[in-house]
């Protein structure tokens, strides 16, 4: 049967990744492609008494429908949290993970027809929303302390964006952070020209050097941010929590979206991370993973160092979960990658961070899944290619 | 800030029941306005063990992201369990609740100026996503056995209909249900003239008497019918996991939207619900549902007979949470009802579950929540202040 399905699919393919994630289960397979926390550093066994314990308590209430928001409880403590982000005027919705976020800001927003602006390259689960939302995605440059002001300027004049979407810390997938000077220039530039913000941060508080940023959201006197908030890298990404800050104009969207979308988020799993933040355990557990990561962060900027030729570039993450490296103009990161998954290492090209594609010569390694002796292995296997390729 | 959301929120002011929730709180109300099962019949003590077991045995696996598509082992047990609907080209993916079908059914095929047919009246979730798809909502009358046929032709000729929306079994807000005759015609109807089927069915298992009829995916020869299903009714709503099966071709887009959407449904609830179906506790939890329910619908059927003037009319559901009621021409359930609450008695007016308003003689009691002496002492509260009114 000849479907009529909506143009907004034409030319959506599903994720690169995702297509790649079969291949990663070969046994013996050194993976740098995902993105995915380390399973070893998850609290599992404080979750099994958490849930036990809950639904003992309150199961009548957590297996019942709940409110769209969110869990009431959940709600009061994060907005205590962040009163120092959240104005008078200011929402606060639970998501079930903050992709609904992105989700829902599209939805709110675009037509077909509309343009919106990221940076470039950029978050591929984004780019594919973005697309899936009738619009045109344009993006402006990537620069080490984050994006190039006159780009963007340039950008928002020519393209009229409803908005621009950032990530602005340990970004996915360049690990680059938009300094303090960039963030509040960024802020005065969308503000001036009208454009909204999306302000993207789950890897904020996985910071392995230097010192915390203020958000955009924190400079926001117009209310033209919305910023999201994740669970998923320092938590449980299975778990699917996470939360949007807004203005209550631009949440009452959300919750009218939410109510379709899927009524609301899962109770137990809001429950869940409620009680894991009440207990005070969240604090010393991204400790943890600090101490983790930023060995595995440093084993993989010392392997590249090390192994990969000294025209390889790589980004330089204070935190979060990826390093990024561009392989001068005429080399291609697919053919590096076959030859090296062949050798059972994986990585992620970079042609698909990009809005229009192209880039072949860069790719995404990644740092929080792999363990050290597994990074240093496969570094090496991909310097070794590189090597060979640069002599053939 | 003049914020420029898209067109699709004109006219969306917020589920007109989730309004009255507040409402609902008041001590001492008896309330016939949810749509809720009843929390006694939560199996919450078995999740609580289930819950603990399986983040003790594979918290590392359930704590990590998760397929898109659904956790493997729940989609095969599934398709096994479906295998009588399931088509050699048909595909299953696990959902945040069936509304989340819902929602990616109409994205996958609705663009700004579509129509698309719905039961009048329907269930108010699926008007409101339909609305915010920028879809324009048509309806087909629905009768004691099921839509009118005619209607339903006439409609689909008339409007050109993507698809065609229908809860064929113990309907939300009727209770009505479409019979075998009625199942057969409208997918031959639909089938003729090039329009597919949402067949929506959370409430089929919850059949009080009488024999269960086929579905209409079962008849599906030309791959035109998705059909969702729910375990909110049957196990929890606030778990949020339904599923799908339709054609894999739309299948695949709700993949791709549900990438965006949440990227997965959360893999403690998904893992929870399967356990509960491989141990085997689902089939004699739901005898047990359906003697309780059955034992309410008696009690509101008989109290509504009892004390509503004979010029009430109600329809008979053999299954559900609702029953509906008619009343003569000019009489204004929005006055019955501020009358009832100020007695402590709620339920819903039926004017906003028609797409285009209207029948302000019509309500949807729900039995599922209320106790038999809660429905008894409601109904009769009911029924005196229609007399009353019939006075005045």
């Amino acid at each position: 049967m000849n479907y009529p399905f909506a143009q907004r699919f034409d030319g959506i393919s599903g994720s690169e990744i995702r297509k790649i994630f079969a291949l990663l289960k070969e046994p013996g397979m050194i993976s740098f492609a995902g993105g995915n926390p380390s399973p070893a550093l998850f609290p599992a066994k404080i979750f099994a008494e958490i849930s036990e314990e809950l639904l003992l308590k309150h199961g009548a209430g957590i297996l019942q429908y709940g409110g769209t928001m969110g869990l009431t409880s959940l709600i009061n403590l994060l907005k205590e949290e962040k009163k120092d982000v959240m104005k008078e005027t200011d929402d606060l919705i639970i998501l079930t993970g903050s992709s609904q976020g992105i989700d829902f800001f599209a939805r709110s927003f675009l037509e077909r027809g509309d343009c919106v602006l990221t940076e470039s390259p950029t978050f591929l689960g984004a780019l594919q929303t973005f697309r899936l939302s009738d619009a045109r995605v344009y993006s402006a440059k990537l620069l080490d302390d984050g994006v190039d002001l006159a780009d963007l300027e340039e950008k928002i004049v020519r393209c009229r964006p409803k908005f621009y979407y950032t990530i602005p810390t340990f970004q996915n997938p360049t690990g680059i952070t938009s300094d303090a000077e960039k963030r509040a220039a960024v802020y005065e530039i969308c503000k001036k020209h009208g454009v909204l913000i999306l302000e993207d941060d789950p890897y904020k508080e996985l910071r392995y050097e230097g010192e915390p940023i203020f958000s955009i959201k924190s400079l926001d006197d117009a209310g033209i941010v919305c910023r999201l908030y994740s669970f998923s890298k320092t938590i449980s990404p299975g778990m699917r929590v996470g939360y949007a800050i807004a203005d209550q104009s631009v949440i009452e969207k959300f919750n009218f979206l939410k109510q379709g979308a899927d009524v609301h988020t899962s109770n137990l799993t809001q429950a869940m991370i409620c009680e894991f933040l009440k207990r005070g355990l969240y604090e010393d557990h991204v400790r943890e993973l600090i101490r983790d990561y930023s060995v595995q962060r440093d084993a993989m900027c010392g392997a590249i160092d090390l192994h990969f030729p000294d025209w390889v570039r790589r980004t330089d993450p204070k935190g979060g979960f990826f390093v990024w490296c561009r392989l001068p103009e005429g080399f291609d990161a697919r053919i590096l990658f076959e030859r090296c998954v062949k050798k059972n290492v994986a990585f992620v090209c970079g042609s698909s961070f990009f809005a229009d594609g192209g880039h072949q010569n860069t790719l995404r390694l990644n740092f929080s899944m792999p363990s050290v002796e597994q990074i240093e292995k496969g570094i090496r296997v991909i310097g070794e290619q590189l090597k060979e390729m640069a002599e053939e």
